[in-house]
């Protein structure tokens, strides 16, 4: 027995240090490397930070564009940070959209998982790729590309976003233009929108300039 | 008009160029490499490469596992081939039981759809992780990491797995061990499982030798 | 002599081997991957295939963005595939423009070389960091964040982009939404823009639907 | 001899700059990442960073599995951090035993330098690849995937495997089902062996529940 | 109004936490990290981060290689760290030369922008790939391979060397070889020079041993 | 039975496709790409596809460098490719030598198994790091920096190094200078070497111009 416990102690110890790094939970206090988060102390994590309870229940789609997102990457779910892959929830109303958008840190991979939603994105080629998906119906986006859903029936639609990134980055196209203190004349420039539609849709989101 | 011709055509030309690899949809005819299939020809890609019904049906459950696993990676659905992420239902009957496995090419996000699942995995420290999740709830396994998922409900669950790989793999330990011709001598000296319980599950799972 | 025969031989043989893979010059014939397109035969590669001289000449700014962009990506320039950098050339007459785009593949450094170029981007979170840029200056823009590079003088600027990808990608904005056949409806539900801005600059752009 | 002394200044303090990052020994005391350990300062770095002494001697091979696996990974040899290779020594006494393992982050390449080792691998198709290796043979087993060396010769043997990775890890299959808290019924059911082959597994390797 | 304000503020939120590492610009005074430097807090991040005026003005080429070299790598330019691409100034004075050297860590594309330089690399097959560049012309040397320029005319030439990292590094044969402590013993058996030019080497350039 | 063989087929045929790219043998006559060689059809790939023996035996070192170093890289050991690891053998016989070398495309572990070996580097910040080891010692190059190991005993040392690439590539340095056709005056305006040292070590290792 003694041989035992020799053997269990020294390859216990070994895994031990050959373990480091089979994962990194995310120290939201430490600093952010171009790789990601610091990692926690190992010996501080449990399994609460391997499993999330945020995206059980709707977000609120009381609002202009009748849809909710709800994130679960490094920031919010610390056990991804390092592993290449988050979710989100996405509620969608009647009458609801995800505006037109990007990831540039990663490809998305929607599943729809209630009611109806048409999807598209568009390629570097000006290609659209559009369809619409009922529930258990998958779609793939690749990185970096404009894509939207929008609800494509009477009720509710309900989806997640996978990611091949624990930070994909979200960048909302009319919040990019309109929602910020980039000047009226550049965006206009860069646009070819005319003005009104400019300062009307800064004036909506809250934009300056 | 002329001018907006010339510089529609001359961008065009030069997007069309520029945007080979936004994607890479798998041609399965094609030769493999290590970072994923060949390309089919863009010309000949459409948004049902894109997209995927084949995760909308439960898998067939009637079997002694009484679960089913419904792969979505490149080779089933070619639109993610090269981009990092793939996903595969789950169905998992009351009583039922996703084996214990691992994925040596990804890490797993698991999102619960239906039911009651206790999902667990052991890290290289020997560390247990296992929590027990509901509808809307997710967990992740980091990759190459022993895990696994057993219905703890009455009724049967539903859940969807998304990889941060177009090939995750797939490696089913029962069968690793016991379902092919890998010596019982051998599988005895590396498990430290006596003859009689190797041969009996043998016997069960169809291996030899 | 003979030593120094076998030695020179041997290890001529052995380099041989060993350097495969130095680079990986695009077979443009070839079938594209994941990682980028297969390779020339390293027998029939020549220093022809590492030089070009397409940016020698500005490109024709005679049209409505008054502004020409020249990539030597994959392909144009097969020495760069698999090398991770490729380039472009910008040529913005007076007056011109370089519209609204993002590179889904790859960041981007901008170097000035001629007049005065006013650049910027904007972040996920909606920041805006934009900058007038002069000869020997240099902007990097991370990547698939929305950018734009406009004539900040009365003269033609030019200026070289640099990308961490031999295949980076360029999505235009006002191509993306309105040079194809996105439907009007979808357009103006995901991006908030009436009816009648959205059909003129169809009109102009040549999309359809 | 004045310019001599200028370049060489001027080209010296550039060297400087511009080295960061041939290397980044780990700072075992500072914060881990994703993509390794945080840096020791390039100022404290000596040679013996890079050097190990500590495979020259055989491990300690009194113990059940007749065996004994001395690592040389970030956390033993900080100089490898980083720099995605890493090495460990293993000592096999006649009838001993590697058990079935894996390494979640990395290929494995085994040199046998001394005696005889019978080796082998299964496939995500659960194939089975195993061969008897000899002094100077090597064998490569593919990142996560079951693995084990036996002892095939009245005689230690000895041998070096290599990593793809710096942290590669570490999982034996025995120490994961048996040598922690995970419960009984949980490894029964996942694994599909008896109720006393587990228990009596735990009691030898020290696990619970 | 309310609603838009709800929507305004709750996306924003998200997009604040989504948008962690769109970038990642180098905190120099942080610890470094195998992907680079650690993140100056994004709050502090402002556009002169993205921006250097280092390179508008000629290196000092008063030194016996008539050349000067001015990087824009992490170290200089901390808004590259992460983002895989950096880039350099190259003045070449008159009969002036960039000795042959490497960079360890990056491919490089060359861009020449006044004069005539004459540049080449060789391949691990050692076949040598030379060609002289006008004004415009690019040349791409793949990473880690022995390379050189030279002015190839009456005037001074300038050129920008683009490399696909933040951090390529850079290794002068001959100050690898001669301006260090290398001992002339090693450095004779190691390249088969002869001792009075190793000693009048290490003489001229500051070398001892 | 039927049950169990219902889901032994089934679970067969996920794992088979799931199975896809756990590794990819090179097809030596199939296309090489950024990634590696294109992968051989699983259905023929056997046990000796991982596995050689080719380093059992000591190269021959009747040559002027009293050295021989045989490499199993993917175009002699096509299991590795893809994997992100490799290996050769060194023997150095006594007085013998491998010369001032790099790798472009990986780091190298050395691990000495006979004799004595004097190795060192020299890093971008030409900083010195040498040391001579013994049997068992390991010593870690970083990726791409100049590297030399030379016989420090009387007797016949062998070593193995290790690679983080399936295609490290390997550059000798007099190999590169002189033993192809870069005109001599370039390597002399390149390297400060004279005339008359370039054209004899030109004549010796059979250089022309």
């Amino acid at each position: 027995m003694i041989h035992i416990f020799l053997i269990v102690c020294s390859l216990f110890t070994f895994s031990a240090h050959a373990a480091v790094q089979d994962f990194c939970v995310a120290d939201l206090k430490g600093p952010d490397t171009p790789a990601g988060y610091t990692c926690k102390p190992a010996a501080t994590v449990t399994v609460d930070d391997f499993v999330s309870t945020g995206l059980r229940f709707a977000g609120n789609t009381s609002n202009i564009i009748k849809a909710a997102v709800t994130p679960a990457f490094s920031a919010q779910f610390p056990g991804v940070n390092g592993l290449g892959i988050s979710i989100a929830r996405l509620d969608v109303a009647a009458g609801g959209v995800v505006p037109m958008h990007t990831h540039p840190g990663g490809s998305e991979l929607l599943l729809v998982t209630q009611g109806f939603i048409t999807a598209g994105f568009v390629s570097s080629a000006n290609t659209v790729y559009v369809k619409t998906l009922k529930k258990g119906d998958i779609m793939v986006f690749p990185q970096g590309l404009l894509h939207f859903q929008v609800n494509a029936g009477g009720v509710t639609a309900v989806a997640f976003a996978s990611f091949s990134s624990a930070t994909p980055g979200l960048q909302i196209l009319d919040f990019a233009l309109f929602a910020n203190d980039l000047p009226s004349k550049l965006v206009e420039a860069t646009t070819f929108l005319d003005d009104a539609t400019v300062k009307k849709l800064k004036a909506v989101l809250g934009g300056t300039g």
